[in-house]
């Protein structure tokens, strides 16, 4: 079978490597979409190899159907369509025992921190499987992953119906946290610098956004402002991970408003903590999902609530991973793009560096 | 009578002043005694002198006795033992309507905003009043103010019992914030460098750790971490204003700990987000109080939860209000140190500066 890699250096390249056959309570499926998510930019531009061992078959939004059960195995059956919750968790840590698996001391994230989904097969524990209700096809369902790190964040923030939010970066995990916060009933907003993302949102009824030329976003402030009544906004996810992101998201706030930090901010950044005094504000930080945000991901998928298919503007086949990584990074009117691992088998690796 | 005011350039001088009827709605009080806070001494050093019109009476902790009713005030008598929560707000603005009244948009803190209670006589609006049980010292009311932040402060943190919590900054807000999360049942230990004051928390019961010299609160960390299972602490409370005192806050939390911002930090901070998005944590700004956690106060000082008496380390008559000031300042044995306003009619102002 095939499996895309990151050999490091930014290289991904397709190797050809034997299926893990399924041991006990495991399952083997077969992929059919495998997402590319920023996580994945991230570790091809190596801030993480510390992390990453090469080769590294990365994803961790993916759909497929299962092709084997391993010993010990029930409930599930070949041919079932399912998708993964790619996270392991050691079950002894302070964390896991407070109740918080999900950000374990010693979490396993299945596409990081050991092999992903970009591959024809895919050997993982038969707990992280989470089936696909019949009728919901399996493009749409590779992404339940980041539309449950979408549900996470509106549950961490606590968002309720009524409430005005702010969503700093129109990318995929923005556009899917303006959607769920929406389907809470929240007056959404979202702030986006690309024209493409921004046209994107709109299309799919969002309220947008640009964040223009002003230091610090006092436009974007001012705006909030004046649709607020002169309160601010309830709540502010700041996905974009950049710093003039972060002031905007805590300029914006009403008092008492909360502030979740979605973006990963490799570097520490500055923030007025004299404002969150003043105001009362509240930072959260939310990191991947809990089973139920997983489960609700399905449901909000299956009914709709994500208009999945709009979201993939790209599927290139898995022989030409490396095109699609190309394709998410060069931005443009890419939102969303999928490896089909299902497709022929490909002829060889579209790559050529050297495998081991 | 006398009053003392801070006249800009550091210098605090007493002068000879008229006491202000009380208007309609509006109560007289004998000032018996004022405390010196933290805020004082940053209006003194000129850091709010932006906002403090000068001369200005400072003094925002207090209790004293009604001497006076104006017009239309009823529930109240001459001759009750009173304090006052300092605090006026607009009614009108968005914080107000969403019931944030505390952290009103055009917010008058009394002994601030407008003069304070460092004098003879004090005239306020009576819905500001807030009585002092019968067999509470004066001497001890006169810290309801400072220990009703410190219950704002733990109401915001949820602080549970059996929850561990850390205080950064030993001095009279983090000794109160320590008694008062010791009394819902929190293991409470208090960071504190300087030895006079680790020594006065020690004679509190409070448990204190030295942070010495390792950079970033290093060995505060695996202290922390070694004293709770591996797991953090679920509460720090940041009293010390400091860019280390921060770090220190942020290193010791568990996941999904809250860490509660008390001190100002009037320059924007450098704060590790991908800390805070590792393991979920939650920042907590918090502001003075609400009228609850000020009858809270005067409930934990009644029934001896708050050892005011023992906080309690200089009281200056009001002539030597400036001596006061500087007590404070120099540090040492000093805890909090009281402004007896009640006493003798003093000869003249201590300070040799121009009155108007
Ligand atoms: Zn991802
Ligand atoms: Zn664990
Ligand atoms: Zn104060
Ligand atoms: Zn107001």
């Amino acid at each position: 079978m095939h499996a895309a890699r990151y050999l490091g250096d930014a290289a991904i390249a397709v190797a050809e490597l034997e299926p893990v056959p399924p041991g006990p309570t495991q399952v083997q499926i077969g992929v059919e979409f495998t997402g590319i998510c920023g996580t994945d930019l991230h570790i091809r531009h190596g801030a993480m190899d510390g992390r990453v061992r090469v080769p590294a078959v990365l994803g961790h939004e993916m759909s497929g159907r299962i092709t084997a059960l391993g010993p010990g195995v029930s409930g599930w059956r070949v041919g079932d369509p399912v998708t993964v919750m790619p996270l392991r968790w050691c079950g002894s840590c302070p964390a896991c025992l407070a109740g918080h698996r999900h950000i374990c001391h010693r979490l396993d994230f299945l596409g990081i921190d050991s092999p992903g989904a970009m591959q024809q097969r895919w050997t993982v524990p038969s707990e992280l499987l989470v089936r696909v209700p019949d009728g919901v096809p399996l493009r749409d369902a590779a992404l339940v992953e980041p539309t449950a790190v979408a549900v996470h964040d509106v549950t961490r923030a606590g968002l309720l119906a009524g409430e005005s939010a702010v969503v700093i970066g129109g990318g995929p995990v923005g556009v899917l946290i303006a959607c769920v916060a929406r389907s809470v009933g929240a007056e959404v907003v979202v702030v986006e610098p690309d024209p493409h993302r921004r046209r994107i949102a709109q299309q799919l009824g969002l309220s947008v956004l640009d964040p223009g030329g002003a230091p610090g976003g006092q436009e974007i402030e001012a705006e909030i402002r004046e649709r607020t009544g002169g309160a601010g906004a309830a709540v502010a996810f700041e996905v974009s991970g950049s710093a003039p992101g972060l002031a905007t998201a805590l300029s914006v706030l009403a008092v008492r408003g909360r502030l979740v930090v979605v973006g990963i901010h490799s570097e520490p950044r500055t923030v007025d903590l004299h404002r969150v005094f003043l105001r009362e504000l509240t930072l959260l930080g939310a990191r991947v999902y809990e089973r139920s945000d997983f489960e609700r991901a399905v449901q909000l998928i299956a009914d709709g609530t994500i208009p999945a298919s709009r979201l993939v503007t790209r599927v290139e086949p898995l022989t030409c991973a490396a095109a699609a990584f190309a394709a998410l990074e060069s931005g443009g009117d890419v939102m969303k793009v999928l490896v089909d691992c299902a497709g022929q088998e490909p002829g060889g690796p579209d790559v050529g560096r050297g495998e081991e």
